[in-house]
């Protein structure tokens, strides 16, 4: 994989998409360590950019993200990841990090409250 | 739009997604200029960070992305783009530049030949 300078560390971009729907769920950030861990478990592990350490995706609110299939981009700087995500993908409560329009209006579908949540 | 500090320039994801089957055909990156122009035209413009200036999608091979509909995911650090691509999205003649799996075996649809094109 090409690692790309990302805010100070070299890093791949990860996106997930439901491997049923092909619904985009998400886009985020891998480190080596998240990447050989997801290899290894077949959970999707990502790295904070913003808490800078390793991130299991779901770890506090259960959704995880179970990895069916991996793709890599003709430039190798990207991965694209077929998971079953169990509940919502984004900490919004949403099905999907890609929920609003870009004028702001919602349009993906509320799976939780994260108040009941985090 | 929050912008990340990417290869020492201020950027947001740009995922491209099929409007009609929501295949994944490519992420790259947009600075204001591309964003804007993406916004002013309905073509997909972006930036290029290996050319390191303003890139119309398709400029060279004809396949230009005609943009339907666009959304924000939660942290407003990225943007998925439906869209209508005309031919292969990929400049190594495929469909995606999600073409490969991990273990490097083609599983996407081959549509010209880079060297009929560039």
């Amino acid at each position: 994989m090409r690692k790309r300078k990302l805010e100070g560390k070299e890093l791949i971009i990860a996106i997930a998409q439901d491997a049923k729907t092909n619904q985009v769920l998400m886009v985020a950030f891998q480190d080596e360590t998240a990447f050989k861990r997801t290899q290894q478990t077949g959970q999707m592990y990502l790295y904070s950019t913003s808490k800078r350490k390793l991130w299991r995706k779901g770890e506090v609110s259960g959704n995880v993200m179970t990895v069916k299939e991996i793709r890599v981009d003709c430039d190798g700087d990207a991965l694209l990841y077929f998971v079953d995500c169990k509940g919502g993908a984004c900490h919004e409560g949403y099905d999907s990090c890609f929920y609003k329009t870009l004028d702001g209006k919602t349009v993906g579908e509320k799976l939780f409250d994260p108040k009941d949540v985090y």
